[in-house]
């Protein structure tokens, strides 16, 4: 493997007021810390790192997540690097999303140039208002599910899987990001390199 | 249930420069989250919340955390108020801790007033530096359970499990965390809160 010459692939995670915190965070925790290179030592460079991720929010302003954690976006809208693969979490803040056209022409807008767009939790509520779920497989948290299929009846509701592959990757509530994320490493590299860094996280995958 | 006169305990969580996301934001997450009343409803707001959680680090200044991830912190040492419960997150980040008096002092002064102190993956280093893990049974990550031992040779290293009940509450790695906060939860509160937590999140807990 030719690590020189490794072009590292953009991942955007979006991020609002009120965005639950394990939604993003869990997602960044996965991309930022996947190596093709195993093991403790390869992960105190970014040289076998296949992703280079960053936080995008409406605005460059502090973001206020779910019970207050502070997040400072590297990016806002406009200034935002071309992005490879968005990560739409979750979170109540998601509620006043759906009635936000600037950050909805922004989902749409990378959504046409970026290779693969996913969600957390909530996050799906914002792709379905945009029809991009349309006739699609998908779920969302299980507090969401009914609501989720009221927004875009075409929408076949997968309420018993984790994370739901069809174009689009959604995934049900919260820590079932870190599952999506790392379904996400797998089919983009290999098995290994995503247990391998599930492995990193001590964290059991679901399947 | 009288949740008029709910007193909340205050938790804090340590962040410092490359601490890991996962080890702080996993706590956050679950300390935050947690209510004594179960579902979706009673998370749209503080009233049943047993836990007020923040952030503290030593300076006011916005922490870069592994991967680059950057954080305000809601209070500094110097600024804190009383706490209850202390996380003591990991990171390649511990290792300049080890030498950072002022970091060391802050956390003796707080493991002297709180009712628990808790490291995930990482931070038991620390906790062992300060002599704090002395004859104790501890975990940390995978990777620095023999670094572990070189620190304080009476631990007595725990490296089977992902949580560790001994005065203080050490994990192991990154996503370990979730389970530790879990496992406080279910000592404070009932196993039934916690596992209604740990559903409210779609995580599936390890025993």
């Amino acid at each position: 493997m030719n690590l020189q010459n490794l072009e590292k692939l953009s991942v955007a995670i979006f991020i609002f007021p009120e965005v639950e915190v394990l939604d993003f965070a869990g997602p960044f925790e996965v991309f930022s810390r996947t190596r093709l290179v195993a093991g403790v030592e390869s992960r105190r460079s970014d040289e076998s790192a296949p992703f280079r991720v960053f936080t995008v929010a409406k605005t460059a302003d502090v973001v206020s997540a779910v019970g207050g954690l502070r997040v400072v976006p590297d990016y806002d809208f406009a200034t935002a690097p071309q992005i490879d693969l968005l990560v739409v979490p979750g979170g109540f803040g998601t509620r006043s999303l759906l009635r936000d056209q600037a950050c909805l022409d922004w989902i749409l807008q990378v959504h046409q140039q970026a290779t693969q767009v996913t969600s957390v939790c909530t996050g799906a509520l914002l792709l379905a208002k945009l029809g991009l779920l349309k006739n699609k497989r998908a779920t969302t948290h299980w507090g969401a599910l009914d609501f989720l299929e009221t927004l875009d009846n075409t929408i076949v509701v997968e309420r018993q899987q984790r994370v739901v592959h069809d174009g689009i990757v959604t995934s049900a509530g919260i820590s079932a990001g870190i599952d999506m994320s790392l379904s996400v490493v797998e089919a983009l590299f290999s098995r290994e390199v995503a247990d391998e860094t599930a492995h990193y996280m001590e964290f059991i995958r679901s399947r």
